[in-house]
């Protein structure tokens, strides 16, 4: 039975997202403690893969996502999804809103609700909790009222549904990645996204050289992220996502460019996109344009063209 | 009287960075409860400068910050700090190890003394609170036996330091800017910092085309860091740090060449650097580079040289 890890405990938005790459009832659901614990279970082969949050519309990065893929043996991300950060308040059954004194949740999860709490819950006073998950085991014991939690807490804990759809930003999202060991790659399906952490020299110029070598090939970035590598001083990693798949002709140049720039490549996955991005038409960076001008010049080489 | 304002409350590692910006027995630091609601002051004029934390080496860049910083009314840095994220853990006095059983602290805190609470406090229970003041607060009380905090806790609460410099990331950091509304720059130090933020059109090659203005320059970037704007799909925002003044030639000649290429440029200021960098000496880019440059360009204009 294939084990997927996850970063738990259950009941979180994490485990929401890794139940959607799962087939119910054949893969078993594992959850880790933390980021790093669940890769490291992947790359120990204890399970098949993990589903760890890699980026937030509201928080940001997920560091510790970044630098465990970017440290370690490599892992290859095979799928994303995006979920809406829309939370649920969980009430113990038959709670009406004048019984709710003490709301909790995890720091992060309470700030994304602020406004819908003043508005609807005024008279209730907050408390932090380790997770949202946390949040809804203390509710189930009496020790607190509600808990603002990700939607599926209410499949493990004897709660009710007090509120759904909670958000004060209406269009907050998580992006999650499903990684596995490095095997057979997914089929590019037109519409795909490649991660890769490189590490330049520590050089004026280094990083615009490089994206420039994307750009020559009608690349376009999603997303780009500096951190600063532990030990050196001045060099520095960067996360970079970008439209396209490794098999495209453009995306393999590209990388074969960067490996011969870079002090360190890794290939990070190439992976459908959860939500297609619109992509200006590449200039001359087609597969075709690509298989002509190889063409060309080995006719060239052969002697039989010019 | 100068009121400076800061991310609240007491206690925190913000508190500490702002009272190495004021002048002690002068200035009134006044906290505030977040990050937004510190630089909204300053607009306001309620207060004459903001203490704000920008970037952690462990958690990445502190997205409130950024976006407060890209939209509203300008705001100018004029300093910046760095503090090493060293906590000290704080308990009533003469509570010996065998008493603490509970130890309570923001969830960030707590990731960064994992290892050292299972070595030194193996037996004791954790408990997250809305910030580490609060936990101080909460072990005042009772509430809790130990509390992971700021140094500059102590100075608050009638609490004992059962533990300093604790930390599991012997060189985690946290930078810290100082913000005022716009007006006389500080004067260059030859190692200082320009700050700014950059809306780019969504076509393939804009940033590399921004980076590339830079690098032939000769600058060099510190951080570099996109964000999705609110809004409009496929607009990206970069938050970039650079070595450099604008009162430089090269700053000031870059800065006007991003205002020509892209939607917005908004400076974030110039000012000295906390903790040096090395940079390689910019190739043709001097301040005699440009000024010769510029020289010989007019000369050409008036006729008198070729």
């Amino acid at each position: 039975m294939p084990r997927i890890a996850y970063f738990g405990p259950q009941g979180t938005f994490t485990e929401q997202a890794a139940i959607g790459f799962v087939h119910p009832g054949r893969d078993e659901l594992v959850p880790y403690e933390t980021v790093p614990q669940a890769l490291a279970a992947v790359r120990r082969s204890e399970v098949d893969a993990a589903c760890v949050p890699v980026e937030n519309s509201v928080e940001g990065a997920v560091p510790a996502t970044m630098d465990a893929l970017a440290e370690g043996e490599p892992l290859v991300a095979v799928a994303e999804t995006v979920l809406p950060v829309r939370f649920s308040v969980l009430v113990r059954p038959g709670t009406g809103v004048g019984a709710v004194r003490t709301v909790a949740s995890h720091p992060h999860a309470l700030a994304q609700v602020r406004y819908w709490l003043e508005e609807n819950l005024p008279e209730a006073s907050v408390v932090s909790t380790t997770s949202t998950a946390a949040a809804a085991v203390a509710v189930q014991r009496g020790e607190f009222d509600a808990a603002v939690s990700a939607p599926v807490a209410v499949n493990h804990y004897p709660l009710s549904e007090f509120a759904t759809d909670v958000a004060d930003v209406a269009d907050a999202k998580t992006r999650f990645l499903y990684l596995r060991r490095p095997g057979t790659l997914p089929e590019p399906t037109g519409s795909d996204r490649t991660s890769m952490v490189v590490t330049t020299a520590d050089r004026v110029g280094a990083l615009s050289e490089l994206l420039v070598e994307l750009a020559l090939r009608g690349i376009s970035l999603t997303r780009i992220e500096s951190r600063p590598t532990k030990g050196r001083l001045g060099e520095y990693r960067f996360y970079i996502d970008m439209l396209g798949h490794v098999a495209e002709p453009r995306v393999g140049d590209a990388l074969a460019a960067l490996h011969r720039h870079c002090r360190q490549v890794r290939f990070l996955g190439s992976y459908p996109q959860a939500e297609p991005t619109v992509s200006g038409e590449p200039v001359a960076a087609s597969n075709e344009d690509f298989t002509a001008a190889a063409d060309w010049v080995a006719a060239v080489r052969r002697g039989v063209g010019a």
